[in-house]
């Protein structure tokens, strides 16, 4: 161990009465992914050596989520943060690196404020993470004094006057020397109100054994907690937005940026022009040029260069949409390649599929790739062209350039270059549908 | 009659010229639902024993749209809010309860505010409510005195400086004691630029005769008037708002609140998960643990527990899905019963349809139910198979755990456990396609 | 040439580089319109006798989509505003009316504005587009005497800070009269820190010769910039809200205003209610009190008095939908006349055809209208029934009143009155699914 590694505490025990929920309140997501996945994947380019997560009840739940990425302790009873970091203490034993002690439900912290935290804490034993909120509420303050140093963390009830002018706020997360973590939390005492240990109060022991303590900012939105459903709503807005404006600075433009959703994991190209009303659900990848028109919806798809999207296209997952090919209105594509140039338009179903090279696939077409109990495969070469309402039963080949008439139900093999086509013939009964009408009128 | 007996008058005179449109102003809906009886289902829970709607032009259309709920009476001509007050005397005749008078394009009020005039007035003949507007704009000022009670209402005009300074504003709605009300507007003059009566004119008439007047505060969305389109969105907005807001509250997870537009009467369980854009008509009711994903759009339709929705389905009315069931993409379901487990999942349309438990219904599927004259029903028993793109003839039944191959046209009975198909034989023309694009190419 | 005369310069050398894109900066779309052929369109009334562009890279793409509609200069090296408007010497040779110079990334003007210049022009020689921001960050003030006459535009670094007071900026587009106009430029030196050649410069240049400069105010949106596609973004939004008010004040219900997009020239009628998301591409009309429901997408469609359209609808362009017609969802319309009161519910692709009145379209349709190489006709009779998941290959003609049977396969006419089916017969293997399930089960 470095005194320069890091260690990670995610403190995670609230119980999120407020969410009204089954689901523990870490585990929501935003833009796909829990909350808790957020902030485990922000601190990855921190490399941390270690992650602890603090839980109260649902301890099964969170460790389902994160596997074996984070050790999770329980705090049992809940007697406060300060004691909340405690039972981190043989998780963490032996470590003397830095400690960054989070939130579960205060998932949208960035990139460059943690490692602003780490850097910090290279000349002070506690950093505390800031803000500056647009309205200071009962928020604890930060008090500061000329040489840069945090002196005390008041708490708004037993602010005075002056310091209630101050806006500087306790968001309560920290990054701490692991080398005085524990010492100083053992000397955090539980002499108040509620009778908790509380993690600020190393703040002022810190102080007082000489220790230098420093503040961070962040911005208001990096430190808000997600304790309700509409501060989860509100929380997935400022993750929208950074994703808009991320994509929109690189190149890509969103005719109404209110209305398109990403995921956590989303890539889009350059010159990509992305219509209102999209929906990007976890692990697409769309490359330059694309055009993703209104009510599209993707999901685990990978869209190569200048094809066109939708509208009203479903993308599911392991889709891969060719160079400049298209998918039209009302069409599903799941687990299937779409070869380069090839057409989908219309009101399609087309799953654990190929689609050749430059193929059109008629309106109406379903590949009929489930049986009820397996799936199988349909491959449709180069340059065929399956005509309206076909079913494609799976397995099935279709060779390349063949034809198959409109309305087949297509259960072998079609040789390439050939013309299938399974259909009755056309009867006619003259004057039937009048006399039916006639017969309904009466 | 008891003098704690409520009776409610809808002003409903006004012209609306502003809204440039042939439908009365007060019958456009709102969350699917006419502006005049969201005010009328407000107004339920205080039992109000008579309702009386005074109208001008259009009284056929607001009778259609309310029936006998409300007693409908014509103003004419229009000579202002007191005239218009005036005119229910003969409707109102013998009650000596409480009157609320309201207008029918203000339709926002809640009904937690009608319960605090009706009980204010206990203490007062006459009850204004108040609301304190961002901006004062022209609106009437109301002077209450250091007791509490109202002095007066002055108009902007004819405000003194000091007076504009005040910001609790007239809303015009009003309790009054049903004892008092037409002996107070018999009082109320027309001497005025517009030779109007007024019917705010009878605080001034109840102070003078030495009765209480006072005020009720509401909030400012709450009064807001609907006298064009722009204001019909806006009061949209404030209903959409409330509606997310409750229903967050109530534990139910909206990734992007703005993008759900609910009804008037819609009814959402405890863990449901809905995507952006997802629009609710009328008479929707939603069990706990349902998904609804992006671009669904229910009308009438029940959700059972833990069924998933969407993306891009329909649920028209009656349309009754079961626990567990699944409805895919481009889907519409009308007037049938999905039972639990069931899975509907691409391009199909069942309508007048039973589906039974743990169905699957391949992609493509329609139910045929209607010949031009008459709707017919289809039956599919449990655990039935329904191959891709198949035609269900109705009347048609389907026995239990049959199957039916891709692309039948099922006209007759399906005996269970049966496999059904009906499929002309596959031929194939070995080289056509390739001697028909050479044609092409020519 | 009179003097009344107007001519326009747009300068559109800028290299939009924080665009990153390869479509040229004014080139990039706003409601489906590349933003410089908004300011054209916006000028049109007019009248401008000449239009000059003055481009630096990406002349050819300016070309391709301005056309012959305006002469095209290159400006090559770029030195300066002043310098773009130099370039234009040739191409503006004996005009000694009015000339505007505006922006081809400055698209949101508005007819009356550029209306107000010209008239302002008559009494100065120079017109200077000012407006007054919310913040005036560090744009150029305008100084302006008590006789209205502007005296002078103080960048901001060179402004006292009682100048610095001013809100009124430079919006840098300009009305001068087109006799002074080069002489003013050639005084305009670049003895300056960037050495540019600054069109503002003239003003100054102008008052020194004892020439009144004068100024007009417009909206701060009006002169917005875009420069990224975050700005395309805010501009597309200015569009829409004025799109969107101008729709609501002239009679037309949106419920969410936010969430439905119009193209520059989409045009509808009185009484129209449009349902949240529903997007129109270029080249719509709506006619008088037509239903447009949800995840309805539009282009190029005439929609007849009275009809619905939607949920999940795609007209596209040349759909003309029929007096009280209904497209339903999932439902493709291309190319084709739906006539008065014909039905197509669901799930259908409706491309090269007409629909005759009363005709109804059962779920599943599709007209096969392509063979791979050629588009062919379909032609569906008034009062004809298709049955569902029918194909209609064309081109082939359906009589009227004529009835086909479900999941048929129509290559041949069908006479009037008849009833056309292509059926293979239903065939059943009792207890096969059976067996077939404990086989899988194994």
């Amino acid at each position: 161990m470095s005194s320069s590694d890091l260690a990670v505490i995610i403190l995670a025990a609230g119980k999120g009465t407020r969410m009204k929920s089954d689901t523990h309140k870490v585990l929501h997501p935003l833009a796909g992914h829990p909350m808790l996945m957020h902030l485990i994947d922000t601190l990855e380019p921190l490399n941390p050596k270690r992650r602890v997560i603090v839980v109260g009840a649902g301890k099964e739940q969170v460790e389902a989520a994160v596997g074996n990425v984070a050790e999770i302790v329980v705090q049992e009873p809940q007697l406060g943060t300060g004691h909340a970091v405690q039972v981190t203490r043989d998780a963490l034993k032996g470590f003397d690196g830095n400690v960054l002690i989070l939130y579960g439900d205060v998932p949208m912290l960035t990139e460059q404020t943690l490692q602003a935290m780490v850097e910090a804490r290279r000349d002070a034993s506690v950093v505390v993470l800031g803000f500056r909120p647009a309205d200071t509420k009962a928020y604890g303050r930060l008090v500061v004094n000329d040489a840069g140093e945090l002196e005390a963390i008041v708490e708004h009830k037993d602010a005075s006057d002056e310091q209630r002018q101050i806006n500087l706020c306790n968001s309560g997360i920290m990054a701490v020397d692991g080398r005085e973590l524990f010492t100083l939390l053992d000397q955090v005492g539980n002499d108040n109100a509620s009778q908790e240990y509380y993690l600020t109060d190393i703040v002022e022991i810190a102080r007082s054994r000489g220790l230098i303590c420093s503040v961070v900012e962040a911005h208001e939105d990096e430190v808000m907690g997600v304790n309700s459903r509409k501060e989860l709503a509100e929380a997935e807005a400022v993750f929208q937005r950074r994703k808009r404006d991320q994509f929109m600075a690189d190149g890509v433009t969103l005719i109404d940026p209110n209305t398109v959703f990403f995921a956590h994991d989303t890539r889009v190209g350059r010159d990509v022009v992305i219509g209102p009303n999209v929906f990007f659900g976890p692990g697409v990848t769309v490359e330059d040029r694309v055009k993703i028109h209104s009510f599209s919806h993707l999901e685990g798809a990978t869209v190569h260069e200048g094809a066109s999207i939708g509208p009203f296209a479903r993308l599911r997952p392991a889709a891969d949409i060719g160079e400049g090919a298209k998918i039209g209105n009302f069409v599903e594509v799941k687990k299937s390649t779409i070869e380069k140039g090839a057409k989908v338009s219309h009101l399609t179903y087309i799953g654990d599929a190929r689609v050749g090279e430059g193929a059109n696939i008629g309106a109406g077409t379903i590949t009929c790739n489930y049986d009820g109990f397996n799936k199988f495969k349909t491959d449709i070469g180069a340059g065929a062209f399956i005509g309206s309402n076909t079913s494609l039963v799976a397995p099935v080949t279709i060779g390349e350039g063949a034809i198959v008439g409109a309305g087949s139900v297509v259960t072998r093999e079609v040789s390439a270059d050939a013309l299938a086509v399974t259909r009755a013939t056309q009867k006619e009964l003259g004057g039937w549908a009048l006399k039916f009408r006639e017969k309904q009128k009466k």
